[in-house]
């Protein structure tokens, strides 16, 4: 629940172009506030013209960045992370658990979305640039190659480690990324699983609140 | 410290190839237990035969795995922060600093490695493919956007987060991971980064436990 005089705040952008809304990152956290029902506050800079004293917060100047009264987060893994610990909804405290959401969490984030970045620039960024077409046949196989076995692991599961957690805010939305892409077809239970995820009331409140704002701020001209 | 009576257990390769010794990721969680001197045993596996038993605990089958007792760890980045839980040394226990490194932690796994990945593909993996020379350019000038800030946050830092840090094994291994690519020269500071961390006793020590297996186990023929 969006409430401006939380003391949780997420920083995310006032605009951006139809192609990235609905995927901004900072869906991750707004996502985990709804599902732990964590009131938060919005601030909303320009990505067109990024503010020159956010790159103090966020190295490279990207959303999100999450403040929590003294303590700042960026990256939204340590931002997942940050607000686990707020919260057994999104990180349950028995220690094997945790160890299992924890893992899932990293291998969503470095084992899948780097081939999901990749991905993007194939199939979108680069699109039109010579090694692009060429590099995707073998990058497809390499997602392959990730993906199989995480379809197998979640024909037997409904979430990929436990109970919904954190693990799966991430796992979902890099697959969401992937399947704007590549069809996930051929992964039934992945398929299954992401529907399953975004069918949270959680999620849909955590999308309507990220597109609100781009409804009535203009395109820059 | 390797002891085989240790309940901490971290899982390696017995053997790999030239290319790949010293550069094994075991050496995160290696690094970690020496600085914080959390004694560990080992256990090595095949690379060259995976066995079937190990896919259970890692879906990739790949290394390292973190076991203690009954707690089960994959993903390096997982492992460092169980292993931050575990000493002060590692993962400082003032909310505001715990969060400095969590960040520096995932911008290391997740905004700099996923280039580190790409760039190994095509400087060494992949070089010999199309696509391989004509992405390198744009893949430099990617890398470089993201170095030049971090060399700059360094310019005044003798660590990434405050003290020593998880979150320096992080970057410190994925920025050895791309100088073994591209040059590092124009970034002094992350170059004197680089230096001052190898040459802690610590690291040191972690190096050579991974490469002492490496010689007593032949290669595969
Ligand atoms: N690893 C970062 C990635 C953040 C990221 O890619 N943010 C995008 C929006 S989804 C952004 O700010 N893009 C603008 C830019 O890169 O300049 C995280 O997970 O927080
Ligand atoms: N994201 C994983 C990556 C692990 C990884 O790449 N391990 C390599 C050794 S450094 C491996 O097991 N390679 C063999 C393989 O991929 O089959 C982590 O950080 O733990």
């Amino acid at each position: 629940m969006i409430d401006p005089a939380a003391e949780l705040e997420i920083t995310a952008f006032e605009w951006v172009p139809k192609f990235a809304q609905g995927y901004v990152r900072d869906l991750r956290l707004r996502w985990a506030c709804e599902e732990a029902k964590l009131p938060y506050s919005e601030r909303l800079i320009s990505a067109v013209k990024r503010p020159e004293w956010y790159f103090a917060e966020q190295p490279w100047g990207q959303v999100p960045v999450l403040r929590d009264g003294e303590i700042t987060v960026f990256e939204s893994g340590a931002c997942l992370m940050h607000l686990g610990e707020k919260s057994e909804a999104l990180l349950p405290r028995d220690p094997a658990a945790r160890a299992r959401v924890v893992s899932w969490l990293f291998a969503a984030l470095n084992s899948l979305e780097p081939m999901a970045f990749e991905m993007a620039r194939v199939a979108f960024f680069s699109a039109g640039e010579e090694w692009a077409p060429l590099r995707r046949p073998s990058l497809e196989k390499q997602i392959a190659g990730r993906l199989a076995p995480v379809e197998r692991y979640m024909e037997a599961s409904d979430w990929i480690a436990g109970d919904f957690s954190i693990a799966d805010i991430a796992m979902v939305t890099v697959l969401r990324d992937i399947a704007s892409n590549i069809s996930l077809d051929p992964y039934p239970a992945l398929s299954a699983y992401l529907e399953r995820a975004v069918a949270r009331p959680a999620f849909a409140q955590a999308m309507a609140d990220q597109l609100a704002p781009f409804a009535s701020n203009s395109p820059p001209e």
